[in-house]
């Protein structure tokens, strides 16, 4: 039986679909070397015309001859391309913005003509030295569909890697995402590629809904760190993906280092692995409530569609005030004092000492093993 | 202009949908009394059951009098209504498994003819005691579809008040969130509540999504908190409803309250705000690109559809490497140095310098607000 128990009865899965690329889609990591070992597909630098520091950098990375593909971000001008391709990148990832908004606040009001015009030359010079160049839009989701789609087309026809769609602003939703994916699936032959922010919560979920509608590449980088509140992650799109498509994430991403790499981000950048993280928080494989506890301890896939020991982890179960005989019961024949010997009563008994004194504080697991075998000693003396 | 500058041009905000309820839900807060001033329609608290210190705290949060109403979550039992009822709450949300996996692994092998007849008796029980009563099922979504849409149909032709949809394992997709509340929306005639956990990430979006498909409530709970690593935090869906549907938000919930509650339940359970948490998250306004920076100065709407005024917080921008010369610009007339009167090439100069001091150590805005300044008395000076 499948872990996730997600394709028996389930009425949603049964259905396939020959355009969703959910098991089968590249990853784009913005973050970190470590990531090439990890099996992303590509890592995207900081445009190396930011900085002096970013063009070395930049640079000391090309030549670390990585399994993973090194790309960079640009404008899309030939200023940043040239550079990019001075460095040594595999691709160039450039990007313009489409909105009404960004045209005018950050364009300077250009039309959609001369922005077709500028992304085809720079397209043109970057398939020219020899490099991939994928080409996105900006803010895609508050652009005119008509003109996305028409930028979108031109840059397809003159044989661009990948198209890009990206809320830049974290506004959309997932079916927003699922139309216009499924729209542009229709009008380019290309790879698509999606960048989704998270100011409203939606990132992991729009990237996944946009691998339903045929999108084949996915912009993470780890812990979700970015502009704002970040992008999608790349654990929790990995807790996503887990669920649908075990097989293809366990044969290509190394998910026992994913613990590893997002310490080693944290630190480097100074914050806390969020308490509530997929698969890494330190509650992530926490069971409090008694009914939960009940049936994990009887078969971990009712409350768990991830695998703990699949990222190198395990499940830790709290002795709360919401903890029910049940899970006592099972922890009495864990510690191998055989509960069936036990009346009934006495686990009750247990169980409701161990409720009050939980009422009162955090208990550890020793604390309440303690009291299981203080109970198992009365009986054994007869005082039950 | 509205700032989200969402209905403008967005080919996906102009179809009306009559049963999309974005504009118009409840929220079923499962955490702290200082919800009900913040505009919690209702505060769902802990089966009075679980231990002796849960039935104190019912009993004594019922005779508060909040404006918001008091819920309790129990098992689907005559004996768990019953304690429910004795405490004094509005109302009594009861839950039962369905999924095969539940009915196996918790409820003894119980078969839906038995579990339908049981919510029957209990909802009877609570509608008799004069509270309200919600049926959910659990694991909704690992369920068997026809099995669901029966026992909902059953509950609902005996008067339930609400029935509850639950990704109680968190496995669920927007698509499929939409495809089951949209279904159960044509079947039941009573309010439809969802509660969604969030192990892959989707607990916010698939909210949204329910909304969309015509659910009426949403469970959430401050930050999330909640097993494993959660359900879907009110923060989080207050900025996932902000673009969509602002005025409804503004009009409902005490906005500037959110930050202390988030801080206050923080502390209380010792855990960390995470560093990229929607609006309170310590990074969620600030920008340190370029591009992102010349924009927003322009015009804030350009990268941030949440305004940080809305809910008493402000944007933050730091001085990066990745600053740009418009930022820097923007900067120099912020500080009332009149940037026209710059040469170009000196406010590109103090840029590079910024840009290379950026690159060795994080700078605060004072220093670069003094490094502009010399180089200001610099011009005035005529060595420029």
């Amino acid at each position: 039986m499948s872990i996730t128990g997600n394709s028996m009865s389930n009425p949603y899965s049964s259905v396939s679909d020959l355009l969703s690329n959910v098991r089968n889609f590249k990853i784009i990591e913005c973050n970190a070397t470590m990531l090439s070992e990890f099996g992303c597909d590509y890592i995207e630098l900081t445009n190396p015309a930011a900085s002096p520091q970013s063009r070395d950098d930049c640079e000391a990375i090309c030549k670390l001859g990585l399994k993973a593909k090194i790309l960079t971000h640009t404008r899309c001008t030939l200023e940043d391309a040239k550079l990019a391709c001075d460095c040594g990148v595999d691709g160039v990832d450039v990007v313009i913005g489409t909105s009404q908004f960004l045209r005018e606040h950050s364009l300077g009001g250009k039309d959609m003509v001369a922005i077709t015009k500028q992304a085809i030359e720079v397209i043109e010079y970057i398939k020219s030295r020899g490099c991939e160049v994928r080409f996105s839009s900006e803010d895609s989701f508050r652009s005119d569909l008509v003109d996305l789609l028409s930028i979108y087309r031109a840059v397809n026809n003159v044989g661009v890697g990948r198209v890009g769609v990206a809320d830049t602003v974290g506004c959309a939703s997932p079916r927003q995402v699922y139309d216009l994916v499924r729209t542009l699936r229709g009008c380019v032959s290309t790879d698509i590629e999606v960048h989704f922010h998270d100011d409203t919560g939606c990132a992991v979920a729009n990237s996944f809904t946009a691998l339903e509608a045929g999108a084949t590449h996915v912009d993470t980088s780890v812990l979700g760190i970015g502009e704002r509140n970040g992008i999608c992650p790349l654990g929790a799109l990995m807790a996503r993906m887990m669920p649908t498509s075990r097989d293809y994430i366990l044969s290509k991403y190394k998910l026992h280092q994913l613990k590893a790499i997002e310490d080693f981000v944290a630190e480097a950048v100074e914050i806390n692995v969020p308490f509530n993280n997929p698969i890494t928080g330190f509650c992530a494989f926490t069971h409090k409530a008694g009914i939960h506890a009940k049936a994990i301890l009887n078969s971990p896939s009712t409350y768990e569609i991830l695998k703990p020991e699949d990222f190198g982890l395990s499940s830790v179960h709290f002795t709360s005030r919401l903890t029910g005989w049940n899970a006592i019961k099972s922890r009495v024949d864990q510690l191998g004092l055989d509960a069936n010997s036990w009346p009934e009563d006495k686990i009750r008994e247990v169980t409701a000492k161990i409720k009050q004194i939980a009422d009162l504080k955090v208990m550890t697991l020793d604390e309440t093993d303690a009291l299981i075998r203080s109970f198992h000693l009365d009986l054994q003396k007869g005082h039950g």
